[in-house]
């Protein structure tokens, strides 16, 4: 292509249709461009949307997560390694939840993903999440979907194991990596409280280190003593926005024995290890597909999208109903203790009909 | 009052109004009732809320918060016992940002508070915030509402610097205290990026551990660098649902010079430098009163609250609104890539109306 058709590619990408044409081709600039529209919550978003959506459902989405330290960045670099080997394209979403003591700093380690930054089938992209809509819930899916309908096979989806996030992460995955460390006593002691809630597969980190094998055997310990598998408890851990997706249409329905999360050593830095967990990732995939519960999955990630959207469209309503006099005035009353907030809320939702 | 009489005083207790009398009358069983009736969304709330409406507006609020191991439930401790021996009812809401890394550890360790177990004017809480609606945007000011109301004089909110949390203290907060310690380096690191925006006083602790003073000589720089005072970021700190409560109302407005952040040392085992940092306080307070940003404060507390609880109202409504059946069925089209999740959003959204 000559610069000068590049450039007439780049001006007609103004179109949204003309956009998501070009990234469902692979163009990964065109994917680059389309997740800046999802961080930036553009209006666009509903054309695209609605372009991917026959494209969409066919990457194998990885989660993993874990406490800062525990070699999430060299684990996702040594996976994308392992899946290029095997042919495959790879998107990599790093989530930061973002604050004012970490900033951007706890995924800020980037510099491992270099080895990969010239490979046209692998895309790499941090994602910062802010504000009041609360984690990973609002734009990930929907970048998680550009990367889909751009045809990459696997999509790892990074984030450190704090706050909401690690939840979150585990309601967008199909198979969801908790990864510890030895020497992180905390992090084995959180593994027994609630860790084995999300967790797939399990991958004690930095094997090569001293202490390793008392980690080791502490999580499996804790694996065999938390008994109960994920999908016993996965209703807890996926509250919907108040609209449950949990409905009927469940598909397949289990059947197939329950899943009890592997426990897989790995030295992310050497490569040691990582061909056995990528095997266990393929097994999880496969028991996931066979029990119906990849499809369970599936339509609870969708419900909770769709959940997410239409509660940002009531907050923007709500937004919109204030003129800027309203909410300060009911704010005074209640300041001054004439008015309950709830009262107050009444008040201004009398306009949002219903 | 006989054993009888308090039978027959907690069985009215099932009467909302009952129950709020009793906590404006200082009883605490009925304050932990009426804060557990918060926990809970109780449906009671609304009418408790507006019988506390006009006994509110006292408390003064501290905000105390830091990144795990700085001290902050000995410092909460030393403050109380402060206050206390001022002759103040104290009250302390410890917020714990649940993770399934963390449970309920982070601020487990209230073991210190035990010393003040037994004093009827000091009510300690610990309140854990779950799920989607983040942070402790919803409970919390719900909670502190309840000890305001209640004649507690100082209201200590405490939580741990993680996630959207300390965000939200600080929105919450006349006064918020930043605390670090010694020997952590990411901490200080952070303090330049990020813990300007939401500090009044930032609290060096462990002051008599090796490597304070090149901490306390570090932030006092960091505080020099950031230059800018918080009340001219706030707007971003403290971004609204969607529904700015920064309307013109603003009182006083302003006029007395900017508030830069105090750095004080402090040893909270040993009780050192708490009589300083208590006057700190002092000072800040007064200053928040003779400048009118405490109004200014409050207003926006107020707006916040108000548009949390819409906010709330709407999602019941959009959960109402799924007969359990609907959501599952576009959860399955998007799934199957017929339907956008946007499309999905605006079909459930149209019973809603506006």
């Amino acid at each position: 292509m000559s610069a000068g058709s590049v450039r007439a590619a780049r001006a007609a990408w103004a179109d949204p249709a003309e956009l998501t044409a070009a990234a469902l081709a692979g163009d990964r600039r065109a994917v680059a461009r389309l997740i800046s529209l999802v961080e930036d919550s553009s209006a666009a978003l509903r054309e695209v949307s609605a372009l991917l959506a026959p494209h969409t459902g066919r990457a194998r989405v990885i989660g993993l997560t874990g406490a800062p330290g525990v070699g999430k960045s060299t684990s996702t670099s040594g996976l994308v390694g392992a899946y290029r080997a095997a042919g495959l394209r790879v998107g990599v979403l790093a989530i930061d939840p973002s604050s004012p003591f970490t900033g951007g700093a706890l995924l800020g380690d980037r510099v491992r993903m270099v080895e990969h930054a010239s490979d046209p089938d692998v895309f790499v992209r941090s994602l910062a999440t802010r504000g009041n809509l609360g984690g990973l819930s609002w734009a990930t899916p929907q970048a998680l979907r550009v990367l889909d309908a751009a045809g990459f096979d696997v999509v790892l989806v990074e984030t450190v194991g704090v706050g909401q996030a690690e939840v979150d992460v585990a309601a967008l995955a199909d198979t969801t990596l908790v990864l510890l460390a030895p020497g992180m006593g905390d992090g084995i002691q959180a593994a027994k409280a609630g860790i084995m809630e999300i967790a797939d597969i399990l991958v004690v980190n930095k094997a090569d280190r001293p202490g390793a094998d008392h980690t080791y055997r502490d999580v499996v310990t804790a694996v065999r003593m938390a008994g109960r598998p994920r999908e016993s408890i996965a209703d807890t851990t996926f509250a919907g926005a108040g609209a449950g997706a949990d409905g009927g249409a469940t598909g397949a329905g289990g059947g197939l024995e329950d899943w009890h999360p592997d426990v897989i050593r790995v030295a992310a830095v050497s490569g040691e290890g990582l061909p056995e967990l990528v095997a266990a990732i393929e097994r999880h995939q496969t028991w996931l597909r066979a029990s119906g519960v990849l499809r369970r999955r599936r339509l609870r990630r969708a419900g909770e999208e769709i959940s997410q959207i239409a509660l940002a469209g009531l907050r923007a309503r709500l937004g919109r109903l204030d003129d800027g006099q309203r909410l300060a005035e009911l704010a005074r009353q209640v300041t001054d203790g004439q008015l309950d907030p709830y009262t107050a809320a009444d008040t201004l939702l009398a306009g949002v009909a219903g």
